[in-house]
């Protein structure tokens, strides 16, 4: 598979370009510092580095791998490049306060309103997938993955299949990821209870 | 502990006060018809069942596990009979469409506006358990409890240990039923999707 990695400098997006070069996928490092990107794409071991916009060019999926906070502004900026190019939503909007991390207030999840900037179908997942976990090796656990488009979650649940010890299962609707970006707050909350790297693994299939 | 299953009739209370009174607990049956929680109460090893209202008197934990449609009603017509005494709710609105289960359209979970009708203080947890598999034995599994109230979550993490496999874990404020809720529908789309009786278990703590 050749994907893109838009943010791909940062801790999770490149953990997983490392992941999915050393899977054999043709990964592209996408940054808005194009120079910075071909640094980091020869550390990861990935095919390329570019501009986001010249890295999502050409490739069969694009990982949208921009913080919480950059992920809406980097879709509507990256839209026309994107064109009708799959795209998987990995991140999850987090607050902090005194008790710990909570979910967003918003009703729809990051993803829904990321597809509404797109021209071509979002998928989303791989929101357990801690970077420092991911950073050594596939992650622990399952990869969960939702989307309304077949062929976009297929490309979702085939690129989750190569970074996790677990399976890529197929959650559902886009919707789903109300509750998956949601559960990186329980997730933030049960490391710091428990002091590890907690992932999710689904029972009982 | 004593506690009140409200709601104790259906088919995840009965299921529920089964594995509690299994495990020592002191379980009154709580439902509409007091007359039907005393023979359902006898059928699942229950100490005593009664109306809703007379159920939650005395007890340590009410747990409101009426369906989600009544949760809301329910918990603002009991409120002044359960007082103080702290609550653990395990219900999730779910919408069925063509493409599966999907989350409730609303920004705030059940629980937290389930807090907000009573006296006393709210924790959420369970919605992983099937009542299918927790009516043969304990759910494989871990329970994920979150609360804001700290004697009410440990109360709900001693009560979640009880009837799974796993671990009872602390998932974190309120706010984190958001997505234990939105869970559930992913884990509904899961069962179709694999033909299974999902359960989450927590990796890497």
């Amino acid at each position: 598979m050749r994907v893109a990695v838009v943010g791909g400098t940062g801790d999770f997006g490149l953990a997983l370009a490392r992941r999915l070069a050393e899977a054999g996928d043709y990964v592209v490092i996408g940054s808005r510092d194009a120079e910075r990107a071909r640094t980091k794409a020869a550390e990861a071991g990935a095919a390329a580095g570019a501009s986001n916009a010249d890295a999502v060019g050409g490739v069969d999926l694009v990982v949208l791998a921009v913080k919480a906070d950059a992920a809406l502004p980097t879709a509507a900026e990256l839209a026309d490049a994107i064109d009708e190019t799959p795209v998987l939503s990995v991140a999850s909007e987090l607050r902090f306060a005194g008790g710990g991390a909570y979910p967003s207030d918003e009703s729809r999840s990051l993803a829904e309103r990321t597809q509404e900037l797109l021209h071509g179908p979002v998928a989303a997942g791989l929101h357990s997938l801690a970077a420092a976990s991911l950073a050594d090796g596939r992650s622990d656990g399952d990869a969960l993955v939702c989307g309304d488009d077949g062929h976009a979650k297929e490309l979702a649940l085939e690129l989750g299949a190569k970074v996790v010890t677990g399976r890529a299962l197929d959650a559902g609707p886009l919707a789903g990821a109300r509750a998956l970006e949601g559960m990186t707050a329980v997730i933030v909350n049960l490391n710091r209870r428990y002091k590890g790297h907690a992932g999710v693994s689904v029972t009982g299939l």
